[in-house]
């Protein structure tokens, strides 16, 4: 478990250790100004925070690394809150070496995984849901996810949990005003504004519900195409690969059973499988095919069941299964989910029908944030179940009733990360990437 | 083949399409910051050169895609010498798209490859040594050879370059004087300048010598440990990526047949091999094994037989192989090119017997700047060729040997680029990285 701390001088490399055109390192901490300095062949004192500096970054012995653009923020102002600079050299795998083992011998120690962000959340740059949106961002796989984490990474759920925890100090506040009277001296009657806690309650249930939606656009979903031999299984599978923008190109399964590509429908990372024919097999070879096709089909988030044109429906229906008929150009049928990947007909039909189906009925809210966060998932349900509590607590007096109000207010602290302990952060952090 | 153009704006990632903590972004072109601004959240006017403004990028719906930092540089002070901006956005796939597409509607181009070093050439911000010296960086393997190509990316071979033109350009001038007078009336003994005509063309031939050095530290070397089952190879393989520097870890053979790696061997970047060992096999696989070992073998740089202990060396002897001997613990020999993987013994021996191998007789000169170019061989070959012809043409004519001279002028306007075609010019620029 990485241990984190803030205030000493750490590096990382930013962009991936690969050759290309230019690389980024950052750094951060008391001081890295004056300790990238010696290395440096322009002059830095009286830079403006944010200005970019053009000259040559060398070994402590002088010898010269790269030619670098160095941009530096002055505490306070970059990602981190802390003094901080960044590198911008050439993508070179022994300049990036080289400048890296420079920045060790003048005291800036390697980052550890997610340091920077966890130093950014320290310092009140971010709160935890924001501090997670980095990491949600960079992991993306489709714009929707992107866009969505962006929503987080400027403070959608900061926001909705603060209003929320003004409303819940606010019924707090009632609820304390009838503990400080006592039982007898009550100057009117009160009522506990059960139906303000009940709207909280849904509100929180409308964010949960947005989880699985969310998971499916950045985490995605596998489909997998099945049927007989040349029932136009593999037609299809390239079809939805050239429609739709497909983010790895086709690559064979190792063991020749099934082919996979990673494809993009209508916004949802999907895994597509074409899977070797269901049919009856004499080979072993074949029959160990069949079944690895099979368990593909055990595991998938969906099976689609490519009917060969006029072909009797013998699949098995279900929650997870859509079936298609292929050859529509032959059989001229143009009701259901009929398709041709000749003329290229039905094929949008098709893709609107397998994103349909992975959404499911949820209809998440468009009015809430939503979230893409088991651990913010948790924290949500935990205010929610502690309000409800605090309803029905109701008869046993105001005092549990404040005590329940209290614990909603803590799992909200959690979600924002107001109130956290170190734990929870370093085990947050470490899952993040170098250089974040 | 590509067509490069100048001022029309043009953009490209510069980092690797992979997820990471950042990613680059570069543009350049007349008028890209007018054309990036309705994209950005922040005030673009009135900034200096080389700031970095933070703000978010959205497409042209306005939709948020990323919060970014954005440098810009105004025209004559970037890369390129055109008007430029910098975007540093997330490391995220889907973000490194929606920025492109963006840019692309609001009228950026992508860029070919290496189209903002040619620029950058176009508008005289550096010559063609220097041009290529950027790629050259980018894809050097090793320290050495990236500060090599450092040294040409600061003009190591440029200034070299100008100071011999200056000397053809002062001897051209003294045979034009005699040309001018005519042949009768010259006024006082006229003696072409041979010796510094030599000096000259010394001083070509020792940059020259510099390129297969440079070939080596740049482009490496392919290294085979040949010998008997058991006799220690793989001990010597392991000794070696573990002593030394592994550039990537060992990875075994598709064919099983030997194992090869990436290592630094006193600064030369080899691809280490392991081959299955040599002995009279039966079986058919083990013969297929045993040809492929033969034939890498043949094709390698260098071959280092490993000697089991005491065994008779049945070794062919050449150019291209190394004899050593294993289990120097065992054996206590301690003369000759004797190891111990056990004790570590003789290792550092065995290391700089293979790089001094590798190096060969060439003792280049520290005193002369070092090309890894064959463009650039040629040219100071043909420069070379071209003032040993005007010395020998003497007895031809002093217009004969101006024209040589003129030649010599040429070949050193086409290794700085002051002269060169458009052809040659898209053709080296095409090879670079995207973004470069």
């Amino acid at each position: 478990m990485a241990h984190y701390s803030t205030g000493d001088p750490i590096y990382a490399l930013a962009t991936p250790y690969a050759p290309s055109a230019l690389a980024v390192i950052r750094a951060s901490g008391d001081g890295v100004i004056s300790l990238i300095q010696p290395l440096f062949s322009s002059d830095l004192s009286g830079r403006v925070s944010g200005s970019a500096v053009h000259g040559y970054i060398s070994d402590k012995d002088g010898r010269r690394i790269d030619e670098i653009m160095l941009l530096i923020y002055s505490s306070g102002h970059g990602y981190t809150g802390e003094e901080a600079f960044e590198i911008m050299c050439h993508g070179s795998l022994p300049v990036i070496r080289s400048i890296s083992r420079a920045l060790g011998e003048a005291g800036i120690r390697e980052a550890e995984r997610g340091e920077f962000t966890y130093r950014a959340f320290m310092h009140g740059r971010m709160d935890l849901t924001e501090a997670e949106a980095v990491e949600e961002i960079v992991s993306a796989r489709t714009e929707r996810a992107g866009s969505d984490a962006l929503e987080r990474l400027t403070g959608s759920i900061r926001r909705e949990a603060e209003s929320i925890k003004d409303e819940i100090l606010d019924i707090l506040a009632s609820v304390e005003v009838q503990l400080d009277y006592g039982e007898d001296d009550v100057p009117e009657e009160w009522v506990f504004p059960s139906e303000r806690v009940s709207r909280i309650v849904r509100r929180l249930g409308m964010i949960a519900a947005t989880y699985s939606s969310s998971r499916l656009y950045s985490h995605g979903a596998t489909v997998v195409l099945a049927g007989r031999t040349n029932a136009g299984k593999s037609s299809l599978y390239n079809s939805l690969l050239k429609e739709n923008r497909a983010i790895v190109s086709s690559e064979e399964g190792t063991t020749r059973d099934y082919i996979e590509a990673d494809a993009e429908l209508l916004g949802i990372p999907v895994r597509l499988f074409d899977t070797a024919g269901l049919r009856d097999a004499d080979g072993d070879v074949e029959k160990e095919g069949i079944r690895r096709s099979k368990s593909l089909i055990d595991e998938a988030d969906l099976v689609v069941y490519v009917l060969d044109g006029m072909e009797e429906d013998r699949y098995p229906d279900g929650e997870r299964t859509l079936k298609v008929r292929s050859k529509r150009d032959m059989t001229g049928l143009d009701s259901g989910l009929s398709f041709s990947s000749v003329t290229g007909e039905g094929i949008d039909l098709v893709v609107n029908a397998i994103a349909e189906r992975l959404k499911g009925d949820d209809m998440p809210s468009l009015e809430v944030p939503r979230i893409d966060s088991k651990r913010q998932l948790d924290a949500i349900k935990e205010t929610a179940a502690a309000l409800r509590d605090a309803e029905a607590a109701l008869m046993m007096g105001e005092d549990v009733v404040a005590m329940y109000l209290q614990s909603a207010l803590s799992s909200l602290s959690a979600l924002t990360g107001e109130v956290t302990s170190e734990d929870v952060l370093e085990r947050l952090f470490s899952s993040f990437c170098l250089g974040k």
